[in-house]
């Protein structure tokens, strides 16, 4: 990874602004900037000046991934070590923070902990902003994500059936990832059944999968950092036509969205050709949450894809393509994708085929 | 779980303080107190009145999980519906919130939402001070995590020799993990092999474990909520006998840290007991962590089990004690183990036997 043009990119934005260095906290934020994998640490950064803080269980792993920065260790508290070494390098800094991610708690304990001349001010969301539009080398990474991901839901195929526990689903596919080489799954893995499908959110349940209903497979993997997310739906049992058409409804929503996206448009626009379809199916009011959202070192991270939202595509950007329906207390239906976006569309990164499947 | 008691005693412990209301944000303390499992929430608790808010995605679970409050589905932004709330019914309360927690920018919206004759109080840990000491029904529920959690160690020596990669020791724990009811881990297994084993936080990598060497096993499950936390160190090839001293220091020392555990006591002197027994033995400067944390609906949570700490120990309490020594570049080993505090000692919850074992 190119650390060097991601640090030098973060300087040019500083230089713009008026803060002199920021502190960030965010642990992506930090392993986007300089490679650094740990649970705990922070990255200073000014125009001038790299230091990444982190305490003794880290020595060795900072030594050995942090790139472009100074590494110091702190005898005690990190909070501490950068408070003294803020205060004996530059008293009166304009100190940004990432107000998203620092706590209330740990605002406080820096600020007693900094020079008194020094301020400390909220800064925007420049490596968020940046770690939108995926370069190169992460787009590669999130390819392998999404290919391995991908073939979990063939173990699934395999799998699901009346009468075996959703918890057994997600067991046989999150041990394919691991055996595949995946670091762990991107958010608990979601295998929602009959009427458990109508939850958007329905990690896997001790529940058996009953005949003639929907099961929602909703999983991913993180692949050298970089996260995967997708959902196919299944229908079990025998194949009635008001599921086949709901399905295909959603299945026409999705494509509608994901030939929309491209670069120049907004989000909002993506949204809505999803909304649009399913407002036409008589659909609209089940579909009750957003299309979609970025992903990459997060399983969720800007921009979110919904309604009324401003922030425009550009190449590079990955989202994902979900819509759903939810018929509360009897079933659901989702079809995600991911896709990046490119100048006159987007690669659909996702591999599966989107077919009313019966099983 | 009796979350009528947890939330009588929240409002006891207000109507002691300063504080008129808190809004608790951290999941695991609005599961403490109330039942909710979803990833998005908030609860709102005065003398007089408890209101849990969400969004709609949540809609159904809610209503089914959230015991004694009220239910609002924010139509917008949650922080949105809780301003308004509080603007209708109590436009100068003092409010607390979790500091710890809530992030500085939401902190800022909150206060940019609420009506201004109100004031943002920075409350104290009155839910964590709380989990602390567990009761009978979440003991029954660490005992079980515990027991299922432990099983995960007979599986890894079955699968542990020269040549196999530490991530497929892990996918078969975690597979084991699953079909066993977890659901999921605590937090990523380390599998730690080799020099990797001198890495305190070494996770399971693509590296196959060759002879003459420790592995490290730390691992846990969530079941029902609730967390396990236990290390294992065993040697592959040819036994040493420097390897064999050095983990019986190593073992020496957790049991005597072990044996120090009772009510009254301070944290501080369980971890001395442990560093006692490793200065002795020449290791002192090896044992470069602390000895332990409290384990329960979050993997770390309060007291720290570390030196100089002046928490004291009170019955129903549960905590890790694990000592470990690293030599840089060459080993480390770590045996690590739960218990319960009791009024004369402890219930050791970890079942596994810790001898030196050499596959």
């Amino acid at each position: 990874m190119n650390f060097s043009l991601r640090q030098k990119n973060l300087r040019q934005q500083l230089s713009e602004s008026k803060i002199d260095a920021i502190l960030v906290s965010h642990l992506p934020n930090i392993r986007y900037l300089c490679g650094f994998t740990g649970s705990a640490g922070f990255l200073l950064v000014s125009e001038r000046e790299k230091v990444f803080f982190t305490d003794s269980r880290y020595r060795r792993q900072a030594q050995e991934q942090v790139k472009g920065a100074k590494v110091i260790i702190a005898r005690n508290a990190v909070l501490k070590a950068i408070g003294d070494w803020i205060g004996h390098h530059h008293k009166r800094w304009k100190l940004g923070i990432e107000a998203e991610h620092l706590t209330v708690a740990e605002r406080k304990r820096l600020l007693d902990l900094l020079p008194s001349g020094l301020r400390l001010l909220n800064a925007p969301p420049f490596v968020e902003r940046a770690r939108m539009v995926k370069d190169k080398e992460e787009l590669q990474c999130i390819r392998s994500a999404v290919q391995l991901g991908a073939s979990l839901f063939d173990r699934a195929l395999e799998v699901i059936k009346p009468g075996v526990k959703e918890v057994e689903v997600a067991a046989e596919m999150e041990y394919q990832a691991r055996r595949a080489g995946a670091e762990g799954m991107s958010f608990p893995t979601i295998i929602a059944s009959g009427a458990r499908s109508a939850l958007p959110h329905g990690r896997a349940s001790e529940q058996c999968i009953a005949p003639g209903g929907f099961v929602v497979c909703d999983f991913g993997v993180i692949l050298n950092g970089y996260c995967s997310d997708q959902t196919r739906t299944v229908w079990v049992g025998l194949e009635l036509d008001k599921a086949r058409s709901a399905y295909y409804a959603v299945k026409t929503a999705q494509e509608a969205a994901i030939a929309a996206v491209r670069s120049g448009i907004t989000v909002g626009d993506v949204d809505s050709a999803a909304r649009k379809v399913l407002a036409k199916s008589g659909f609209g009011r089940y579909f009750t949450h957003s299309t979609g959202h970025g992903v990459g070192l997060e399983i969720h991270e800007p921009p979110r894809v919904a309604a009324a939202q401003t922030e425009v595509l550009n190449p590079g950007m990955v989202i994902t393509i979900e819509p759903g329906i939810y018929f509360p207390g009897e079933w659901g239906i989702r079809i995600e994708d991911m896709v990046a976006v490119t100048a006159n569309g987007c690669e659909i990164l996702t591999p599966t085929g989107k077919d009313f499947v019966a099983v």
